[in-house]
């Protein structure tokens, strides 16, 4: 074996990944790898902290990028996350002939095929294996192995901080409680928006709608809807209906604007058949319906050091072995998160008589058919927690029902409305 | 765009895959592919069938291998099967400087390196996505998604009509109608014996042990066990055991024979909470199990034409981009279907006092503990069904039990003996 079959590799972020990366460089000792250069802020804690083991003696630490950009590395690893500096540096590791391997979602949402385009024009790699699902392989699976179908669909479990807490809420624990021990754990970041909003998800749900639809999403323009106002009766009733509560975030093509698709990321009520059901604790799952090949389902270890290390590990593989991905061209599309759907609307109410009736009265103003009504026993009078059903409607006419809703006088919060899955084909494995 | 760009395809066989991929091909219009020709034995009638609708006017026809082998196609899809003729013709192929796409997993199980090898030589794709799992994008996932993972073990549904069979028996079907009925809907053979007796499994199972662990096995070395012995009472008893069967197909470093692999196709006892048992009708599904990267499910629809070509396509368009897999050197290995695991045991006895004592005196004698003895209400004595479970010990010790078991007078049918699938750890989606 010469040097030139070496693959020379630089770590910009030496964080919970970053050290990951570079223990399963020494410890799987794969063919032609070597890990040379390491940037990071304060790297003398760094170089002496245990994870530091794993680094060769000889790799170069340093806190200027500059000596990353103009080294001899032949891939840069970008593990910082952000649009910036992130952006800009890759930009010109890319111009400089050297590949990139990252893991920053939100930088591949945004500015993807503008980087991919930069990567060809210079005929080096850019890989991003590790912004969606972290080791779970959906990216290189699709890419690979599902572009001779036509998807039609992408529904996911993308946020593994979002399937803690509501897996944990399933069984019984409240969301303020449980998001601290999320963020205990480390799960969760000490302002979880980014994960309970739904903006770390629709980062990836873009990137998937990219690469199994070949469509340019505009992530500003999915639709959020946060989990925080889930709360536990919520559970309670959703049981009642035979389903959970999941973040899900969903890419389809709109039934209601052509050309548009609808893409949205919101807890929703799923059938306990569904595989996006099985999920919990803080695996992702990722379910693409095609229209020739039907539902496949990737499920896995979404997040943490290591497994985020398999996926950037397998793209410094495919660099050092010139594998290069399946390429499709994309459009840009407009989005839209209004759907036709069922809805789960949940109310807590001072009861008194006709609020029923009322509800009732609003739905109807706007168009939209009851399914069911549901009051379990056991809630105060002052304090009553019941939920209506719809049969499928838009959610943008719910909302216009809710709005007036809210506006009555026994309403103590105001009303919750989510989308209810439905499962297309109880013989599938339908999301 | 210049006819240099374009990819002629030549098919080799227009059954139910090939005529799909014609489908395919004429459907989704994939940039840059074109076929152009194809080989089956009885044109005429293939010709004037409603798939070949779907077929370029201008392609070519032949009953003549040699029409096609010595053609200016670029690539060759081989949906035939079995390792003779195939095997010869693409390796004439492969030599003549074209690029194969096959989904005849015996072919590659059997012959995989050498063609790959070949192909190699004169620098031109051998893919083989639909080999296994059919739509299921397993082969892909691994190869360019897990390859920088350590994977220790790979659980599998690879055999959709053994999952179509055990899940009807599970809903309470008795295996000789469901066999019929799966024979009828076309899912199963005339001769289902290389679907129920595991043969086309456990090369499936050789193909992912070579992608995914790196080591070559001898899929004749594998051990199988048919699923025609399992019985409705079984699922009766694994259902108290918290448990379904399912015809498994496993790989994993052996404990008992060092630098050997255990691998086994067999029905075994799953419990419900493994993602193992999710997966019913003719779905098919992998499990791996990495080091770092914990367990990996894939999941889908294994079989059928279009979900087959969903592959093949797919597989295509890697050819056409030139789109090279990550390789990695692979390791003979022997094999042992020998492992520690707890076992299910099921007599069928004509009852009188002293069995379970003999019984347990037969466990005794090899050094196996009982774990459980289970015996449902409402069997004849005559014919009465009962059950033992085993702490965990060799399935070769218990196979040694339950030969002298065997020659009891009151055995009406030789016992049953099942491996029974542990879940190492609840909180993961483990096999």
């Amino acid at each position: 074996m010469t040097t030139q079959n070496i693959t020379k590799i630089a770590l910009v972020g030496f964080g919970t990944v970053g050290s990951s990366v570079a223990k399963l460089l020494h410890t799987l000792n794969l063919p032609n790898l070597r890990l040379t250069h390491i940037y990071n802020r304060g790297i003398a804690g760094k170089r002496g902290s245990a994870e530091a083991a794993f680094v060769p003696a000889d790799a170069i630490w340093t806190e200027d990028i500059e000596d990353l950009l103009t080294s001899d590395a032949d891939v840069i690893v970008e593990l910082m996350g952000g649009l910036d500096p992130a952006g800009p540096w890759i930009e010109r590791a890319l111009a400089s002939g050297k590949s990139v391997v990252t893991a920053n979602k939100q930088l591949i949402a945004y500015q993807g095929p503008a980087l991919l385009a930069k990567a060809a024009a210079t005929n080096v790699h850019l890989l991003h294996g590790a912004a969606v699902a972290g080791g779970v392989p959906v990216i290189p699976g699709i890419t690979q192995g599902l572009g001779g179908d036509q998807i039609t669909r992408i529904s996911g479990i993308l946020n593994g901080t979002c399937n803690f807490i509501l897996s944990k809420m399933e069984a019984g624990a409240r969301y303020s409680e449980v998001l601290a021990e999320a963020q205990s754990l480390g799960y969760a970041e000490s302002d979880p928006t980014a994960d309970v909003g739904g903006f770390d998800a629709r980062a990836k749900l873009c990137i998937l709608a990219r690469i199994g639809m070949h469509v340019e999403l505009d992530p500003e323009q999915v639709a959020t809807q946060t989990i925080a106002l889930v709360d536990a009766v919520d559970f309670a009733y959703a049981k009642e209906l035979g389903c959970t509560i999941r973040q899900v975030s969903r890419v389809q093509l709109s039934s209601t604007s052509p050309d548009s698709m609808y893409a949205r990321v919101a807890p929703m009520l799923v059938p306990r058949e569904s595989p996006i059901a099985w999920s919990h604790g803080t695996q992702n799952m990722v379910v693409t319906t095609g229209r020739f090949g039907g539902d496949v389902v990737f499920s896995g270890h979404g997040a943490g050091g290591e497994a985020t290390a398999v996926a950037v590990l397998s793209d410094l593989l495919a660099v050092s072995q010139n594998s290069r991905p399946v390429a499709f061209p994309v459009t840009p599309r407009p989005v839209t998160g209004d759907s036709v759907a069922p809805h789960y609307l949940r109310f807590i109410v001072d009861d008194k008589p006709g609020i029923v009736s009322a509800i009732a009265g609003a739905l109807s103003k706007v168009g939209a058919n009851i399914d069911s009504i549901i009051q379990r026993p056991g809630y105060p009078k002052n304090r009553l927690a019941f939920v209506v059903t719809t049969e499928p409607c838009l959610t943008s006419t719910i909302a216009e029902a809710v709005e007036s809703m809210g506006k009555m006088d026994c309403m103590l919060e105001p009303p919750l409305s989510l989308q209810i899955l439905v499962i297309d084909d109880k013989d599938e494995p339908t999301a």
